[in-house]
């Protein structure tokens, strides 16, 4: 569980921009601020039904566009790739390599 | 105009997994084999102006994605920070350090 709700924040933090307003604001009120489905439905005055149903389908969107475009997974290849390039350059002693690993991973 | 087609082509190729076969096939033929709006409406038995519409659409749709998501915008600085990288470490005399930017190039 603790797996999956990890793999569903990152998912959530690439590809939220395509999802709507509702869509987002269930996801984040479950996964980023912990809320209960519950909780949602009485903020929202909508039955728990309709949040549980909403929340599954933007998953199942989720996983739909990272089937799709890779990002989560490209993702995953680069922080190693960047991993092994600060311990092949013994980066501690190369300031300027340190910021360009810095720069590339924020653009992530 | 050169510069638009090379932005579309890129853009083309990062989000086409995102639109219907029918308008990877008109984008397809148009920026990448070059044919003219005639030629495409010859082979799909369509008229002109339902070609040029569709491509229109999905030109604004690929800078619509853009927008949301900027993989062009991100893929640009990843080029320039891995050509700093390869100039700060000269990569000639360090393999590793070559094989892995290529990697992280291919990501991309």
């Amino acid at each position: 569980m603790l797996e999956k709700t990890t793999r569903i924040n990152y998912l959530f933090d690439f590809y939220q921009a395509l999802l709507t307003p509702k869509q987002r604001n269930y996801m984040d009120l479950y996964y980023l601020e912990d809320y209960s489905l519950g909780e949602i439905s009485e903020t929202f005055t909508v039955s728990r039904q309709a949040v549980y149903d909403n929340i599954r389908r933007t998953e199942a969107m989720l996983e739909n566009y990272e089937e799709k475009l890779r990002l989560y997974d490209k993702f995953l290849g680069r922080q190693k790739l960047l991993h092994d390039l600060a311990e092949v350059v013994e980066v501690d002693n190369h300031p300027q390599v340190l910021q360009i690993i810095k720069d590339l991973k924020e653009l992530d």
